[in-house]
């Protein structure tokens, strides 16, 4: 992987896409190139550049200097596209089966070429096909173990660490996590988004201090626990996945922050797509939130034990507290992430795409229930196979 | 304040400090200037520069490329020079009155020249001649709650506090505060120093699990809680003062950290000048335990509700809530400080000075007792009035 900062930014069109791919070799010798931009199109644009022949493919993905899904009114730096590129090689250091491979790097240009991984499907796109994805939890709960432990001041020399927390600051992505999935669900404010029958359960949320007061210490915990580099965004849409493969992408939300956000987001989106479903087809998503949590534990446990750098390491039971801990953040860190994809901005398929539209209302209520009792919670729930029971109790109520 | 950024650095001389002083013109034209260097010299070399006829005077500070306490051979980045002009104009944003005036730096050349505060006496110096120092506890209570409060994310936009936590990374002073209050002390390593008498004490904290658990999570949250800009050094020998004034001084190890470590700091070095007293004199370091906690809620407090920028600052509970994890923190931070300026590398005079040898060394094993307990009952201790308790009660074990 070569890096360079050429002198000015400019969006990519098509045809440059295939000229930067020709002047980086990245394709045979008089290969006939075709380029699309696929890009779903929050944050940036990505080309999908083909030899005709031989089928070859690769992403240039290039970050945009605004976010679309608001219009070009909300500016973003284009620092993320550095952020991105050097989370993708500090993950690949630990788990390069499960992230893309990266072919190059442009700062000023904001681009990053990596893998095309379009044999793959979207897992939240999958799971919503009723695709099972065996292997998905398998992968994301050693996903998860390793970068993160492996980030983490457990792990790693304390000089190092301090530089990688500087690396990855990342204020404006962190802004948008802060305001849409800490903050503005909460509150009534104007990105927020919902139907109409939803109206007394989001006022019930806004009114309820107590709940809002764990929404406070867990934003609290994702503004200052650097514990390790997360994702930053790790729900169903930023992993391709078949039956036999799982491939993170997208960390340009990366930053040093708590564990229990990645496994939340993990479970919290697992969650959404369980109960979009119907009852007899919920078991699958429940089996891959148990997998998750027992992998992570399982391969955290085993990094902890044979790479522990830091001498507590050793110490009695300070394994077992770090994981209970980051199971009750990662409980409340879920509950957000179900309350926001529900009422907030960002919203996802699993729930928008439910009909008809009563059982869709009915089933954003329960998603609402849901959340807050996570968040309300945290310190009762000390097991992934709870949340079953969870759901369950409160489809009952 | 004018900052410049000088080519080569070199340590000053006594003539050299008075050329700087002259070519900035400190003084007026044709002063005739005196300079004797005056550090104590672990980390520094410190100048004092005085007009002969006006007897006005001025300190300049220059970090040295080493730590001196354990010879040349530990190098020691000459950036803490940096961190200690920006963390004392932070801070003299919020509390002038309590930090010395910087007139001038000089990164290359690792100089900070600022205020000379001899009128005032260091106050662990004071505390150990009996001094009672009126209103150190109300000035410190204040310095705490305003410096603490102004650059946490509950009053600071959330990318410009980003942008100080990456302006304050601090790797080697922070390595230092986590190798000699946090790891050292627990274990059997080279840079602990206590008496032989001791050894028996020292061995039952290496073999104390529950013990090294807490300081396990503590170490943890040091390492990873970037709460506020913390002092990260504010013992009685940070702190000139006499009856009226306090100043603040020394920031060199200040980083995003937790708010407690400060105050819990504090409070551990109040506890050890009380401790090495008679009981009939102990109380007005209790007393200023209180002050110091009590000063601290309520200019927090005030700070917070209005100047909070955080919308939860607005939530029920939320004030409470934080402010008891603090105390709960301090009383952690405060065992841990006890136990290492008992049996680590830094000694405190507070102790070190008791006569007879054999009430010194009992003493030293009261700290230990204490320093312990507060450690594994961080949970109940609620109130500073209970380390008053806490001390009389293991005085009577």
């Amino acid at each position: 992987m070569s890096t360079k900062k050429s002198s000015v930014y400019e969006p990519l069109t098509e045809s440059g896409a295939i000229a930067l791919a020709k002047r980086l070799q990245l394709f045979e010798e008089n290969s006939n190139l075709l380029c699309n931009e696929i890009g779903d199109g929050n944050l940036n644009l990505v080309f999908k550049v083909k030899d005709s022949k031989t089928e070859e493919s690769i992403i240039i993905k290039q970050a945009l200097p605004y976010a679309k899904v608001v219009g070009e009114s909300w500016p973003l730096t284009l620092d993320r596209a550095r952020i991105e590129t050097h989370a993708l090689l500090k993950q690949a250091e630990f788990v390069p089966q499960y992230v893309p491979k990266v072919f190059y790097s442009d700062e000023k240009l904001a681009i990053t070429i990596m893998e095309d991984l379009s044999r793959l499907q979207i897992s939240r796109a999958a799971l919503i096909e009723g695709k099972d994805l065996l292997l998905l939890s398998k992968h994301i709960g050693e996903f998860l173990a390793k970068t993160l432990f492996y980030t983490s001041d457990y792990a790693v020399n304390q000089h190092y660490k301090k530089s990688l927390v500087k690396q990855f600051i990342n204020p404006d992505l962190c802004k948008i996590t802060e305001d849409l999935v800490f903050t503005d669900p909460f509150f009534d404010h104007d990105t927020n988004d919902f139907e109409p029958e939803l109206g007394q359960d989001v006022e019930q949320i806004w009114q309820d201090q107590a709940l809002k007061l764990e929404v406070a210490k867990l934003k609290q915990k994702f503004l200052t626990k650097a514990e390790a580099l997360v994702h930053g965004d790790l729900h169903t849409g930023s992993i391709f996945a078949d039956d036999k493969e799982t491939k993170v992408i997208d960390p340009e939300f990366a930053y040093f922050g708590p564990i229990g956000f990645d496994v939340g987001q993990v479970f919290g989106n697992f969650l959404l797509n369980a109960i979009s479903r119907d009852v007899e087809n919920q078991e699958v998503l429940f089996t891959h939130i148990e997998t998750t949590w027992n992998v992570f534990v399982e391969e955290f446990s085993k990094a902890w034990k044979n790479d522990g750098l830091e001498i507590f390491t050793k110490v009695d039971g300070y394994l077992e507290h770090v994981l209970s801990e980051i199971f009750e953040e990662a409980v409340g860190f879920a509950g957000c992430e179900i309350i926001r994809r529900t009422i907030g901005l960002a919203h996802v398929a699993d729930l928008d795409s439910i009909q008809p539209y009563e059982k869709r209302i009915s089933i954003k209520q329960l998603a609402l229930t849901i959340g807050s009792e996570l968040i309300k919670n945290q310190k009762t729930i000390k097991d992934p196979t709870q949340f079953k029971d969870y759901v369950k109790q409160t489809v009952n109520q």
